[in-house]
């Protein structure tokens, strides 16, 4: 068994190395970074099609996978950008002078070193290490092994940029793939801070029930857009059409619509703009009734019970008819992720409830829940979308990879009770 | 085995009821569980007497489980104090309008159910309760079988008063005490939002390594006090023993000063108040000559490996001697639990380097360690002091068990690209 500990130990050091950059120092290692992966584009592609070959074309994954000149030169403009976002650190969160005269601020630090597992996608080795050293963390990353040879490329391509800037290379390392190096990430106690599994709903819930570090949970969504009995027909048809079909493999992709009884004589022209995407539509029985013979049929099937409660990531859409809206506040409850649900109403005191009472991360009204996005939210950039409520909920840009600590200073106060 | 399932349902179901309720409900709610716990006072110390006539009243745990009439009393003034603190729900953390014209605002919301695990003080059941509750947050109690009949005549008073104040009683419940119910708890994914164990590292172990709901630690406290080339005498002399005495059971009490060697000579007068409350000291090599014959010989020892980076909960204290401010960090480092760390210097510089290098919740300047706490803080109360990175960090208050939520209201917006 490899010793990764000695891996684990040279992050955290570098870690410490890293917290005594600046905001300007650690933008102009970005900077750095995105030279040279542009200098060195040739090599990273040429390591890239190895992993290809040994992928059939046209596996799923293969597009995921593949890094071309223009992609490259996508990933490294998100790099700028990155440089360009003000520093998540040392933000001063509280500020208070107590009656005893001690002085109290509570101010951002980044947590030390962040790990990161993920799957097929090689351009989150690059985002990853961009926003962790932009928010002074350093990082450990776990990917799959279809891209490892893509990976490594890319972390070597880092290392020559941050010794070229001085910087201490061992603020971003990268494991060897397999289960192993995955198992020891998640044990790593006291070398690593916070770990962020991305990818499928099982590598989450392997890291959810194996980490001894603590984790944030991202991805699985089952999104549900409720039309409700005041909804405009207008907005909940383009929303609708607009969640389900902008990027089915997405996590805010819509799952399911909930429709309100009073309105299912208009379903057909609710879901009218879905046929041209071939959306495969799960009806259960008064919604089938309602669009029988108005929707294609070999788009039309009824609904199971394993219809419901499910992430499709594809172009396939359940229907609930419900009496009441409590009704459709309760499928939500029974079936959705909390990540994120949107109402289609012009009633204020429905739009106001829908907001307080659904238990998700991001809760719409009259918007499509394609916005549940760091970038669409002002973040800037985005880590991962939050399906927890601990530390971070929802789209998370920079400032949610720092946590604080609690400056005191004074004059030498004793506490007397 | 119990059914623990029907237990956390009702929980659950009684966190969506109590989401519902406002701040003068709530305080309303706090107010009438003091009042009936002070009528029930009798009955309450009935049940906490057959607890103690089961236990040895030399056992240091008799003193923390023991209810008496005025600790009552000062329990009901902290659930009072709690009514009157602002609440934590609905603070509007971010507000903005997006381009696009969708409004978009971050808005502290209730975990939902917050799971407590703690060991013999009956009191925690009423902290507990009280901030979970002005915090919108329901609560599952997990007490030590030592407390079993008080934990359980508690929260029978505490379900009266909610009954007669018209609300669903299961937003406290009380587990039976053993292993069988805290792994439930700890595996309660779905119904438990949160999880924070309070007692022993034993206890905190046990819970990181078994959980699967997201777990706040709290507790470990190995504390340093770092006496600096340019600390002053006097504020050092004080801190260092009230640091140390204050209460020596507590998380924030010092376990080790740090003393730079150019300050050996006055190492006698820097721990000369330490003496009268008979204070065993451990010292490395250099101090214990710079102590020999200055401090009383039965109550000086040499230091041994398991003498640093020990968290003694006692009149006890190592002393580390260090040629440099470098390595007084690295001996921090190496040996802290990053909860709370203090320098003595009137060199700013050096104060600076110390706030800043110092990886810890709370990093003091010429302040006693001892002010780590919820109150002295300012936070009006507290449930635990956290000694992780993720959500919070050292002591926690009521905001800190909120999380957030993103409300999103527009007019039919759809995402383009």
């Amino acid at each position: 068994m490899m010793n990764m500990d000695s891996i684990f130990q040279e992050v955290k050091a570098a870690s410490r190395d890293l917290a005594l950059l600046d905001n300007e120092k650690i933008n102009e290692v970005l900077l750095a970074v995105a030279d040279v992966a542009i200098q060195q584009a040739p090599y990273i592609l040429k390591e890239n099609a190895k992993d290809l070959a040994k992928m059939d074309a046209s596996d799923p994954m293969y597009d995921r996978l593949k890094l071309t000149q223009t992609r490259l030169e996508d990933i490294t403009q998100g790099i700028r950008n990155v440089a360009k976002l003000p520093s998540p650190l040392g933000r001063v969160l509280k500020d208070v002078v107590r009656p005893n005269g001690i002085h109290l601020r509570r101010i951002s630090v980044p947590f030390g070193v962040i790990g990161v597992i993920y799957e097929a996608r090689p351009n989150v080795s690059f985002d990853v290490f961009s926003l962790c050293i932009k928010s002074g963390n350093a990082c450990v990353l776990k990917g799959g092994s279809n891209a490892d040879a893509s990976n490594r490329a890319i972390v070597e391509i880092i290392h020559q940029a941050l010794e070229s800037q001085g910087v201490n290379p061992h603020v971003v390392e990268l494991l060897p793939p397999g289960h192993e190096s995955a198992a020891a990430l998640l044990h790593a106690t006291g070398y690593v801070d916070l770990i962020i599994p991305r990818g499928s709903n099982n590598l989450i819930q392997f890291a959810r029930h194996n980490a001894t570090v603590p984790v944030i949970e991202t991805g699985a969504g089952i999104c549900h857009t409720y039309f409700d009995e005041f909804g405009d027909l207008a907005k909940g048809r383009a929303i609708i059409n607009n969640a389900k079909t902008r990027r089915v493999t997405v996590c805010n992709a819509l799952d399911c619509v909930i429709v309100h009884q009073s309105r299912l004589k208009e379903l057909p022209e609710i879901v009218s703009l879905l046929e041209s995407s071939n959306v495969v539509i799960y009806a259960d029985k008064a919604a089938y009734k309602a669009l029988e013979g108005k929707y294609p049929a070999h788009l039309l099937e009824h609904a199971i019970t394993e219809s419901f409660g499910t992430e499709f990531l594809d172009y396939k859409m359940a229907i609930k008819t419900v009496d009441s809206f409590e009704e459709a506040l309760n499928h939500i409850r029974a079936n959705g992720s909390k990540h994120s649900e949107s109402i289609i109403t012009e009633n204020e005191e429905r739009a106001q409830r829908f907001l307080r009472e659904v238990d998700a991360a991001c809760v719409y009204v009259n918007v499509s829940t394609a916005f549940t996005d760091g970038g669409q939210f002002g973040l800037g950039a985005e880590i991962g979308i939050s399906t927890q409520k601990l530390h971070a909920r929802g789209p998370m840009g920079l400032e949610e990879i720092t946590t604080y600590k609690w400056l005191i200073e004074g004059n030498g106060q004793i506490r007397k009770t």
